[in-house]
């Protein structure tokens, strides 16, 4: 899987697809910055400087703040978003789809985690096209976990008495690795995914059910 | 229990025990402040403004920002350590315990999700010795839940093949309510946290080794 691919490669080769290499060392200068200071304590100026360019070269490439942002949010949830329809479309039973969902998901947000902090903590911030364009993305990420869960559910493999409030849950727990997850820590982000592919499957009772 | 009244009357109650009352109003409308543009982009004079000061009225009770961030995030800590504290010394089986402990604090983090995320995503903000004296308390909320969870593994009620690992992920998604909670949306917080303790639950094995 190409994504797969992407994400092994560590933190930098997020914005690998952004050309040309100034535009791409600007969003990675902004989201050292944004995750430092936030995004409104942050100026287009610091920015420029944290990537070694001037403010006017900036602006060649990023017309306002807002739009480093907006591309920080848009590759972010693409990715992510990827990983997660990539799971749903795969191969394999309900359980092994939902399992290589969690590992893939979690590995993101362990791996990425400061661009995935400014991705969920500034939100607030983008204009308001920008900011509902995401939102159909959160939607479609949504909708790709609770695909899966829906699947084990009709097969019989899964048993969830709330299938919504049990997707918002899955989703939240492994976003939330960003927050916690210290890349100088204990665990590696693939144990991270192992472990919580584990949890996942009980949460949705493919333990008691069988699968 | 106390801390469950003070939590029942909403999000407000939360400073009720800090006086005088100028002192109150100056730490609720610093978590408005911070909530919204993010701690580094506040100023002392923001925040008076808010809370219909001057900035030297503000400088009687805080005299920098930073100290009103460490009353924000002390008193945060305080209530959520009591409400996993108590849960771990009350009465009942592990999994009762457990249960209870994944009530409160859901229930805590959907009732002041603005206080819980200045807490959790502006803890880097805080001075060297406010930090450490923040980190403690991280410790002993993560040792409370732990401490039931290895109870239940003791007693035979839980199957948890990793132990810190678990309890991190337990902690993580209550947290993480405080991020995605939307006091319009379509659960209550009490809808939620009883969600959640059967997620939880079924997170610990409770459900097949019979608790």
């Amino acid at each position: 899987m190409d994504v797969e691919r992407k994400n092994a490669g560590g933190r930098a080769e997020a914005w690998g697809d952004i050309t040309p290499d100034a535009a791409r060392r600007l969003v990675s200068a902004a989201v050292h910055a944004f995750a430092e200071r936030g995004y409104h304590a942050t100026t287009t100026r610091d920015i420029a400087g944290r990537a070694g360019m001037s403010p006017a070269a900036l602006y060649i490439h990023y017309k306002t703040k807002e739009e480093l942002l907006y591309q920080i949010s848009k590759v972010g949830h693409r990715l992510a978003l990827d990983i997660l329809e990539g799971a749903r479309d795969g191969e394999g039973t309900p359980a092994e789809r939902l399992a290589t969902a969690v590992r893939g998901f979690v590995r993101w947000h362990a791996e990425h985690h400061m661009t995935a902090r400014v991705v969920q903590y500034e939100l607030g911030a983008l204009g308001e096209e920008h900011h509902a364009e995401v939102i159909a993305m959160r939607r479609a990420t949504d909708a790709a976990v609770r695909s899966i869960i829906e699947d084990g559910v009709r097969t019989g493999a899964f048993d969830v008495p709330d299938v919504r409030g049990t997707t918002v849950a899955v989703l939240s727990l492994c976003i939330d690795v960003a927050r916690w997850f210290n890349a100088r820590g204990r665990s590696t982000p693939d144990e991270v995914g192992d472990l919580y592919a584990g949890l996942v499957l009980r949460m949705v009772g493919a333990d008691v059910a069988g699968s």
